[in-house]
């Protein structure tokens, strides 16, 4: 009995005692970070000399360039790129839009074609507008109540939800699959309410698919605050027609590129850990805080590891991953290097949730590895990070789980991401540099943690 | 033995009970203060109607008028004025200064006197510049390195200190104090490095207090980035000149007020609990952050209380404290009047650090009442609210305590507030609405369920 609390004593203390070296050592990571940060430079490099990238564009080529030139700056001991094919869904001359009232009174629209939709044409589109709520409405009109107009998908994110994403998730339907459910019952064309937290004048935009079992409609996202006046217009008027004109074309795709850097891990090089954002963006701002931050970020990861010589034992890689919003070319890319190359990747971490004060971090893992995670939370508590949650990861990295992989997400304050998502004002200036680094610290701290200890 | 444990059982399943209703009653508040708050719009007047409120000023007085107006819109039984002297400040023109290195290079200083500080006069100071990053450097250097020089105090806030508001109680004593400490060696004017977490362009002014036995010397603040390149300069430079004119004067106090409203509790009328912020501001931006943001909140908690009829049992009083920036006269009349009407205030809440993001509540109280507080923290954690933590309140409300009045004061998350503080960019364009009102919900929250159970 005695010599067992003896034991368990040593042990207690043994404990202890790597904790204490744990939190020196991230300690160093994250002062380094918060002092000597290329993150933040480095995404104002992103937004303001490349500016948009979207998939396909000549500044997603450019973006690639730049960011393998941060990488080798940052101390990648390899730096190097991972073809791939990507869409080319290009927007065209600007989008009209209008709302005709009853006695010739009528308003212009704050719009933009949502992404991999078809334009409109030369012409545009006039129809009647008819709103809904939820796709229970739209059936519930059918053909009848559909037929030759244009369908307004007023899905309002739930103010309620304290997880924005979650709002989100629940009413962005409308936008993923709206055009092809409206088509479904003969509609002409579909105006989205904006996916927006607040009343704002910017279009949102984001991917959309088609069904292609039903006609290919054009689809735009208009602000949350035209959604507003044209939902009240609606009730106080009998009819109410629209016009809208988009000059979008899906061209044939063209090759791409994720950047990859590595830091080749000490002891155990052969188990990789991936930690991530994307580099393509809309088209609207300049994909600051979606996804430049978490490409900066990423980076940065490697910089914090070289700089404080606390150096991986498993081989750390960076990686850009291209064409997110779209067709997730990228992640599939390097998804399929990794199976065809039989690599061990046992941890994969992607930001791309914006570039804001972290707040957690959410985990795709089973049970044993979750409690491994949970003994560690402590050690991020005086960095602002407070919740390690199940559930986690990101659509570049999802497919990884095949391989065994644990995923895990960046979850940063949620409450101003939805004003700028996808939209003109997702800027550099949106972008707090104190908040962008602080997530990177808490990131590097956990990668370090991985490399480490393994999991 | 089997009675107690069903007694045990009994008293879990009643504290269950109430946990249950309490969190049903929360989320009715935050629901309903996500949903319709006033709070945002409310700042929007202050800031773009009102704009900078200056103690003394004429827009701080129509912000008097204009918060009472919100306090009876929100749904007070009461709204009133209590007057108070307070200090008139004024900045006059817009100042001027100047770095002159050899060989007539010249650069411009961002810059702005600082608060209560005396003018230079019209022919402004020009003298050589002397640099130190410490008080102790400043007395090494004495009398033979100071005298009829202008200090240049570079004490930059440690980037380190994930609490910001550690980083400016340290670096902050040079804005605070450092005038009289330099002319007691018979400097003839002090430059402060602006109390700013980043490199900007922007001079964050506040307050300075002058030591009566010294001569009163000019004092201003220049922007990080000027702090840093003139920095930079003294290490290459021989001799480095500086110029600065600043026009302020201190002129008469005036009366003033703060503005009260109040809902009379329906069990307990005579237990108060106060939730405020202070209405005056700098002048250099509009006050949104500082403290716009803690006035509109505490008017929304009203509101909240009126709307979901969830009416308080002790009395709730919002009060827009005047006066906070210079002299506290506002602070001081509020706890006066309480003493000498000897009214028994339980508890008061200061929303002063910005309208952020929520994070925490900090707390003066005895352990008894500490206990009882830590026992409501889980109901907080689904509104992004996870530490209470001991130390809290606000310079308004900090003389309470001589009542016996459990203090309080919100804890946003502080990563920004740093960029915009005592500066230009201290505008509603850098509110966050949801964060705001994120912050009102929970200040509700906290504020119902002592109304409701005392402390």
């Amino acid at each position: 009995m005695r010599i067992s609390i003896a034991f368990m004593l040593v042990l207690c203390c043994l404990g202890a005692a790597a904790q204490s070296t744990d939190s020196t050592r991230i300690k160093k990571i994250v002062d380094e970070v918060m002092s000597r940060s290329r993150a933040y430079e480095n995404l104002r490099y992103l937004c303001k000399k490349v500016g948009p990238r979207l998939s396909g564009s000549p500044q997603a080529e450019q973006a690639v360039q730049a960011t393998a030139k941060m990488l080798k700056e940052a101390g990648a001991d390899t730096v190097y790129l991972q073809p791939c094919m990507v869409p080319h869904w290009v927007r065209g001359a600007k989008e009209q839009g209008k709302v005709f009232l009853d006695k010739n009174q009528s308003f212009d629209l704050h719009l933009a074609a949502l992404g991999n939709s078809v334009g409109t044409g030369a012409k545009g589109v006039t129809a009647e507008v008819v709103e809904v709520t939820s796709f229970a409405e739209l059936n519930e009109l059918g053909e009848a109540g559909v037929k030759g107009k244009i369908v307004f998908f007023n899905f309002a994110m739930n103010p309620t939800y304290i997880n924005t994403f979650r709002a989100y998730g629940e009413s962005g339907a409308a936008r993923r699959r709206g055009a092809s459910q409206a088509a479904k019952f003969g509609a002409v064309g579909v105006m989205v309410r904006s996916l927006a937290s607040n009343p704002d004048d910017y279009p949102h935009t984001g991917g959309m698919q088609y069904n292609d079992s039903f006609p290919k409609i054009p689809a735009v996202a208009i602000s949350t605050n035209d959604a507003d006046r044209l939902s009240i217009e609606l009730t106080t008027h009998e009819s109410v027609k629209a016009f809208f004109k988009t000059n979008c074309a899906t061209l044939p795709d063209v090759p791409s590129f994720n950047v990859v850097g590595e830091i080749r891990g000490t002891e155990l090089p052969n188990e990789i850990i991936t930690v991530g954002g994307h580099l393509d963006s809309w088209d609207l701002g300049e994909g600051a805080n979606d996804d430049g931050s978490g490409c900066v970020q990423s980076i940065e990861v490697l910089r914090a590891l070289k700089a404080t010589g606390l150096l991986p034992k498993r081989t750390v890689r960076a990686v850009m991953f291209m064409d997110e919003e779209n067709r997730g070319s990228g992640g599939d890319k390097y998804f399929d290097l990794a199976k065809a190359g039989q690599e061990r990747h046992i941890f994969a971490l992607e930001s791309d949730a914006g570039g804001f004060s972290p707040r957690g971090f959410g985990f795709t893992a089973n049970d044993a590895v979750m409690d491994k995670l949970m003994a560690w939370k402590p050690l991020f508590y005086p960095y602002g990070v407070y919740e390690f949650r199940r559930g986690g990861g990101g659509s570049d990295i999802d497919a990884l789980k095949e391989l065994g992989t644990v995923l895990a997400g960046l979850s940063p304050d949620g409450q101003r991401y939805f004003d700028i998502h996808h939209a003109a004002s997702d800027v550099f200036e949106n972008v707090s540099r104190r908040e962008l680094h602080l997530g990177a610290a808490n990131m590097a701290a956990l990668v370090w943690l991985v490399s480490e200890y393994g999991l």
